[in-house]
């Protein structure tokens, strides 16, 4: 069962190990373009490449509140268009948007055993209000299943008022030792989908559709991010739940970063909180219960995966700006030609739909370029005098840094298709990546060597007993967790033993180093 | 000075009086519709009435934690079309959005002086995290002006860095006493803006646009509410600043509703924070910094102001449900006449970007009928066999209850002129409520005569010579306030005596019985 505090989230508690001395992402094209590399990664560390580019990309910065971080309005434009993604998905699957109060009185977390055993650790606790000591402490939500489902048991009488299909937006606090921006803070925004059903079979598959059509969905067409599906180990589940299911993506550097996670909770917090219903066949019944979250660690997921020694690299669909237009002169009569075109080009990109931003700063055009290879908008649009000679303009793709010239009169349509293009070519980069950082092991000499080779580091597939001994041992050993029971195989092979053990296997494993 | 707490939005604590036992909102069809009279408003009180449309339209619901709502689907559907209305505006306007923590060191708000005196009875404290005290107590965000202001001062060096045009969407917490669904609850949901900028007379126009261009302009337009503008007296103003601004609506039963404010905040928090930089005069200068902010309580003013004793009406523009199909039949065969028909007409209309849902729960058309005009479904179209024969549908509109029958390859177009229609009658029904309840005084007992005749409560409009302690005389023998020293007047009077004192007049003033 759930001995550790696995979040009701992507914000797994699993695996809190330093974060090694790894390489810039090899899948990259970093060799092409040193102008940042002496900047941002002097020390060839993933972790402090990781948090440079966060704060020089001004996507988010520490707050003067210990383990909380000020998102940026460049960091924040991103959430938003996460937020839509993910929004219009849920929406799309019939749920609703409601809002539920930040407090949560202390004892509705000690009705679910293994959830308060989970999250007692990590509570913010308001003691006074209005001047005054209160009765009983307030916990800022760590995750909202107990006063949700202390209202659900109002909401929920007959099986005609089922399924319950809600969802809210929402920032939590986890009181976290070590936190790093968007991966692990104190406080996170997040969405918490909660949903009752009828039948096991109905909860069941809620847990299952959140998972594929909203969360993998999202994160595979949107942030170009390939994800193994699969159920959590027991050691791994949400605290309170009957079984969990994430997505795990590969970052740059071979961890794994959790993505998004949904439960199906069985009847347990039903009979916590005593959500009955009178089903058709004139019996009170316990309903079943539902809970999936995705969080701002998604931004941190995309920056992991997808940047460079430059950089970020946003992928087209969430990024805030698509096209930067950069104006070449040194003359003034130049600018004045070169403005008219970027002004008329600008407006013609912006009225197709297309985010567009020209840079008239006074600085030279080498450093807007890097500056904007830095904030990862995946094209750049250069317009010099001879450009306006020629009616055309130089497009420079931010992924591959192939240039070309496109006359003006084509330069939406071939905008529309570079930034298709680019979007698919960002999740094929990152495929072949995992793909080549996949390890299928036999021996668990094997195992420890592939976690060992920390330049090569990736996820690790092998057959395991299923038993919490072999698991932890593992982990004490390599660092490496349990990340999923995938649903698919990339392999042929239909029975074998524990990795570790050597007793009969019941499942095939992905283990990984993790954030 | 500021020795009211008056918050930072539309959340103002100037008057708590009893909500008085006056009339179901006379400016409406009330007296056609008789249904839910008997259960909305028993007892002919308006505090009462709203409270029980509220909840029986599923607009939110009180909460175990004590001063917090839980906001239910279909209420939390209109705030998400505030949002979308009032975010467009303040980027259309040129802001960003951005986020900082929920908690404040309390040291942070300690150094405004005003600032403190106004917010201090209020805060819920955190004092323990991780299951440790903490070294000093955190506090939950009332407003964001200290947190933000101490990170401007980071990010602001030179002139060139201003202005700073930034927002935030949040949830904040003041312990209220005595709370009311969407008016006045511990934990509501706001924008607030924070903007820098290098001159007084930049920030005055900041805070003058948001008020004119974001705030009014929404309510108006799309919420269907008319305001006064206008400049808050001294007591009235925000904790902290140097001038505030708010707009003031007319609820139905006569009182005011602040719907939204905005200040100047002078260089009050850049003294407090040290926001200064470096202007082109290559002098350091201190910065003059603004904040505004909008609620959830616009919720309830569109509640107070558009509802009858029937229940809701909702502005189109913001309505979740735009148009309500209620299928009418009796035989199976009618049914699936009918059934075809429906379901065309609701593929037709939302393909026209209409937000239509079509009802077919077992119960009888008359309570599906009352259902929708409790929630306030601007139009209803009802189709039964009869309509089917003919190839018509009949509209229904929930603010005249006038009928009419239109063709079905009409009723898109139809459905459309109606929503604009329904739309332009709500605000203009509102403006001549607040016409006819507006009273222009010229003595003191008329203005203690208006604010006793409850039947008839309204906006009294006066001159005053300025001073506090003929406003708060005013105050404590008649519980109005100065809701504003309106920007237009609605006389051509070009000077007077207080109303109180007697004394010259410095000023013209609106005074009113507030939320």
């Amino acid at each position: 069962m759930a001995k550790k505090t696995t979040g009701n989230n992507d914000q797994s508690k699993s695996t809190d190990a330093v974060v090694g001395a790894d390489q810039i992402p090899s899948h990259t094209a970093a060799g092409q373009e040193k102008r940042f590399v002496e900047d941002l990664a002097d020390k060839d560390d993933f972790a402090q490449w990781y948090f440079e580019v966060v704060r020089k990309a001004d996507m988010a910065e520490d707050s003067p509140v210990r383990g909380c971080m000020i998102i940026k309005p460049y960091g924040y434009a991103v959430w938003e268009a996460i937020q839509q993604g993910l929004d219009t998905r849920i929406k799309a699957t019939g749920h609703q948007n409601l809002y539920f109060p930040l407090f949560i009185p202390m004892n509705f977390l000690q009705r679910e055993a293994q959830h308060v055993e989970g999250f007692a650790p990590e509570l913010a606790v308001v003691t006074h209000g209005g001047g005054e000591e209160l009765a009983e402490p307030l916990v800022v939500r760590p995750t909202s299943e107990t006063i949700i489902g202390h209202t659900y048991a109002r909401w929920v009488q007959s099986y005609r008022d089922l399924p319950l299909l809600y969802n809210q937006w929402a920032n939590v606090v986890r009181w976290e030792k070590r936190t790093r921006p968007f991966l692990r803070t104190s406080e996170f925004l997040w969405q918490e989908g909660h949903t009752v059903h009828r039948t096991e079979e109905d909860a069941e598959a809620e847990t299952l559709m959140i998972l594929h059509e909203v969360y993998a969905d999202f994160v595979e067409k949107e942030l170009a991010i390939p994800v193994v599906r699969g159920r959590k180990s027991d050691s791994e589940k949400f605290a309170g739940a009957l079984r969990s299911y994430s997505m795990e993506a590969m970052m740059g550097d071979g961890k794994a970063l959790q993505a998004g996670t949904s439960h199906n909770l069985g009847q347990n917090f039903a009979k916590a909180f005593e959500i009955q219903f009178l089903d058709a066949d004139g019996t009170r019944k316990y309903a079943w219960t539902t809970s999936w979250g995705a969080s701002t660690r998604l931004i941190g997921g995309m920056i992991m995966v997808h940047g460079d020694a430059s950089g970020l690299k946003i992928p087209p669909k969430v990024a805030p700006i698509q096209v930067v237009i950069v104006p070449i002169w040194r003359k003034d009569e130049e600018r004045v030609l070169v403005e008219e075109t970027v002004t008329t080009l600008e407006r013609t990109l912006r009225a197709s739909g297309i985010r567009v931003k020209s840079d008239w700063r006074d600085n030279k055009p080498g450093f807007k370029f890097s500056d904007w290879e830095l904030r990862g908008v995946p094209l750049r649009l250069e317009i010099g005098p001879k450009d306006v000679q020629n009616t055309q303009g130089t497009l420079v793709r931010r992924d591959t840094r192939a240039k070309e010239s496109v006359p003006w009169n084509s330069m939406v349509a071939r905008v529309q298709d570079l930034l298709a293009e680019i979007q698919q070519s960002m999740f094929d980069a990152a495929l072949r990546f995992r793909q080549s950082r996949t390890y299928q092991v036999a021996t668990y000499d094997e195992f420890k060597m592939r976690m060992a080779d920390r330049a090569n580091l990736g996820f690790v597939e092998t057959w395991w007993c299923g038993g919490a001994a072999c698991e932890a041992e593992i982990k004490a050993q390599t660092q490496a967790t349990v990340r999923c029971l995938p649903f698919e195989r990339s392999t042929d092979a239909s029975s074998g033993q524990c990795v570790y053990c050597g007793q009969p296997a019941t499942t095939w494993a992905v283990f990984a180093k993790a954030y």
